[in-house]
C-alpha cells in the first residue's frame, strides 16, 4: 500500500532515515569509547529495539516499568529503569526480575534505599540501584558532592541489594542551540556523574555502571572519559525540537503525521486538518529557538518541507494552518493531503498504538507501540 | 480497594461529582429549552454516555469516526461526527450506518458536499450532512452569510443525501473569563446558526437541526430561541482551564491524577511526581488567566487543593512541583501520593484507556475507553 492512502491521522517512520539516525549515534559511542543503551521511551517498540540491539546497543532504558514489561516480553533482558523507583514499584520491579530481567532501579532518596536494603534483606532479591545525579538538570538527582550519596551506597552495600553506580541526565542540553554549548553542556554531564562515581569510589565502593546522556551530548560530547554507557532516545527519529537546536538537519526527521485537510477557513485565512492537540501533541518546546514551528512543521507527501507553513494552532481534533496567501487554498485543497514533522516525537508518537513503516513510499510494516503505565 | 492503593499514575473519576456535573448541564438544556447532544470526546467511556443517556440527552457527539465505531458497538445510535468530512472516510461512515447508527456528517466545503451528494446517488446511501457554520471561533464554518452555504444545500437536497442542518462551535468562549462575556459570546453563537437556518429557510430548505454549544455557553446562555440542540462535552468533568475561567470551581473537577512523589531535589527546591507531560499532558491553556497553574493543581488525597502547590514543568515521566518551602518535604515524602487536577480534561484523559471510578474514596469500577483514530 502507497502510505498516502493510510487513514488519517497516521503515524509514519521511515526505516531508512531511522536506520541512518541509528548509526549516527552508535557511531558516536563508538567515537566516545562507552557502551549505547538507547532509551526506548520515544519509540516504545520491540522492532525498534531489535533494530538499536542489531546496530551494536547493550541493553535498553526504560521510562515506565509498563515499558520494561513489554520489551521483557520481546526478549529484552537487560534494562535500566531511569525514573525514580518508589516503594510501592518494587513489587513489579521484584516480579520483572523473577522472569529474567536483570533490571537496574534508580533513586535520589536516602528513605527509598533504606525500603529497598530492607527488602532485598527480606525477600533475598539483590535489586541493583543507581543513584540519581543532578548535573544541572535541576529535575532528579542529588548532587555529586552530596553527603547522602556516600550514606545510600552504604546503605545498599550492607544489604542483600546491589549497588551497580550512578546516572544522570544533562536535559539541559535542550536549553542550548550551538554546538560549542552543546559541548560544555556535555562536559558539566561528565563532570558530575564522574565525580560521584571518583568520591564512592574513593570510599571504597565498586561501581560498575557510570551512565549519562541525552541526544545533544550524546553526538556532540568531546570526551567521555570515565563514563560506562551512554542514555538517549529521540535521536531514532528526532523532530522539530531538535531540529530547531541544531542538533539535528529536518531531513534527518524519520517520524511525521500523516493528515488529510478537512477543510478552509478563508476568512480566518486558515487551512484545518485533522491532526490537532491529540494527534500531534500541545508540546511546544520548539518556541524557545524557533518560535514559528508551533505545533508542527507542514510537509508535501514525499515528506520536503513547505516553507513557511507550520501548524500554528491546535483544537482537540484540529490542526490550524495559517495560509501564507490566497493560493494555498489552490495548493491544498480540501481532502488532500500533509505530513507534519512533529515538535517533539516522544509526546506525539505517544498517541498511537502503532507505528507505519514506510520504505520507498510504501507502507512495509507495522510495529506495534506500547503505551500507558 | 482504596483508591489510593492504585498503581501511579491512574486516572481518577469521582462518580459523585460527575453526576452533578451531568445534571447542571441538563438542568441548562431544559431551562433553555434545547435537547442536550453530549460531547464524548472527553470522556470517551461507554459508561459515562449510559450516565448521560439516564438523565435526559439525546443521542451523542463524537470527534472520531472511532469513537463513532465504539459508542455504536455499545448500543448507541444517534451519533454527530462533528469534525469536518472528507471524501476518504466516506466508506467508514457508509460502514457505520450499514451497522445501524443514525449518523450525522458535517462540512463546510463546496468541494466536499459534491463529492457526498455523487457518492449518495451513486451507492443509495442517504448520508445526513450538516453544514458548520462559524461564529466567530475561527475554527472551522461557512460565515452564516455565505453564498456557498444556499450552494451547499442545494447540491444535498437535489442528490440521495439527506441534508440535516446547521451546526456551530463558539470556541471563543474559552478565551474569556467573567459570566457576562461568556453571555454575550454565547449570543453571538446563536445569531450565527439561527442566521443560517433563517436564510436556508428563507431559500426553501428544510431544517431539522440547529445545533450549537460550548461548555460555558451551554451554562450560561439566556436564550436559545431557533436552536434544537446544545453540545457540550468538558463540562462533565470540569478542569482547571474552565476553573480558571469562572466556568467552574475546584470542587466540581471530577477527573485527577493519581501520582506518587519519586524525589525531591532540595538543591532545585523541588518535587518531583511520577505524573509528567503524559500522564497530565502539555496542555497549558489556564495560562491565560491563571497562569500560575502550570501544568495542573496539586491536591492531597481526599482531593482538597493545596494552596500555592501547582506542577509547574513537566518532562515525559516526571512533573515538577516547585515547593513553597522547606516544610514540604516534611509534608510530602517520597513514596507518599498527590492528585493532581488537569489543566484540560480531554487532553488529560486522553493517555488513559480507562477511568477508576471513586466514590466514597473506593474504587467501585473500571470504565474503559476508546484513543486513537
Amino acid at each position: 500500500m502507497n502510505f498516502s492512502e493510510l487513514p488519517t491521522p497516521a503515524l509514519l517512520l521511515e526505516k531508512e532515515k531511522l536506520m541512518a539516525n541509528i548509526a549516527r549515534m552508535q557511531a558516536s559511542a563508538d567515537r566516545l569509547g562507552v557502551a549505547l543503551r538507547p532509551h526506548l521511551k520515544t519509540m516504545k517498540a520491540a522492532k525498534a529495539a531489535e533494530a538499536l540491539m542489531a546496530s551494536g546497543a547493550k541493553g535498553i532504558t526504560v521510562s515506565t516499568l509498563k515499558e520494561a514489561d513489554y520489551f521483557l516480553e520481546h526478549g529484552f533482558k537487560d534494562i535500566t529503569y531511569a525514573v525514580g523507583m518508589v516503594p510501592t514499584k518494587l513489587p513489579e520491579a521484584a516480579s520483572l526480575m523473577a522472569r529474567g530481567a536483570d533490571l537496574k532501579i534508580m533513586t535520589d532518596s536516602l528513605e527509598v534505599a533504606r525500603v529497598i536494603a530492607t527488602e532485598a534483606d527480606q525477600s533475598g532479591i539483590s535489586y541493583k540501584l543507581l543513584i540519581e545525579i543532578d548535573c544541572g538538570d535541576n529535575r532528579g538527582g542529588l548532587q555529586p558532592e552530596s553527603e547522602e550519596l556516600l550514606q545510600i551506597a552504604g546503605l545498599i552495600e550492607d544489604s542483600a541489594a546491589h549497588f551497580e553506580g550512578v546516572l544522570t541526565h544533562a536535559g539541559q542540553s535542550y536549553g542550548v542551540d550551538s554546538t560549542s554549548a552543546v559541548e560544555e553542556v556535555a562536559e558539566q554531564e561528565r563532570n558530575a556523574v564522574v565525580l560521584a562515581a571518583t568520591r564512592l569510589r574513593a570510599a571504597g565502593f565498586t561501581i560498575d555502571t557510570v551512565s549519562l546522556g541525552s541526544t545533544p551530548t550524546g553526538l556532540y560530547a568531546k570526551d567521555l572519559s570515565g563514563v560506562t554507557e551512554l542514555r538517549a532516545g529521540v535521536y531514532t527519529v528526532f523532530d522539530m525540537d531538535q531540529q530547531s537546536r541544531g542538533v539535528c538537519v529536518t531531513e534527518e526527521i524519520a517520524m511525521s503525521v500523516l493528515s488529510s485537510v478537512i477543510g478552509h477557513n478563508k476568512a480566518a485565512g486558515k487551512i484545518l486538518l485533522d491532526a490537532g492537540g491529540l494527534a500531534l501533541s500541545k508540546d511546544r518546546s520548539a518556541d524557545r529557538f524557533r518560535p514559528e514551528v508551533g505545533y508542527g512543521q507542514v510537509c508535501d507527501l514525499d515528506g520536503a518541507i513547505i516553507a513557511g507553513l507550520y501548524v500554528t494552532s491546535v483544537s482537540q481534533e484540529h490542526g490550524h494552518v495559517r495560509v501564507r496567501d490566497e493560493r494555498d487554498y489552490a495548493l491544498f485543497p480540501v481532502g488532500s493531503r500533509l505530513r507534519i514533522l512533529p515538535v517533539h516525537a516522544c509526546m506525539t508518537a505517544a498517541a498511537y498504538d502503532h507505528l507505519h513503516i514506510v520504505e520507498n513510499g510504501f507502507v512495509t510494516g507495522t510495529w506495534d507501540r506500547v503505551n500507558g503505565w
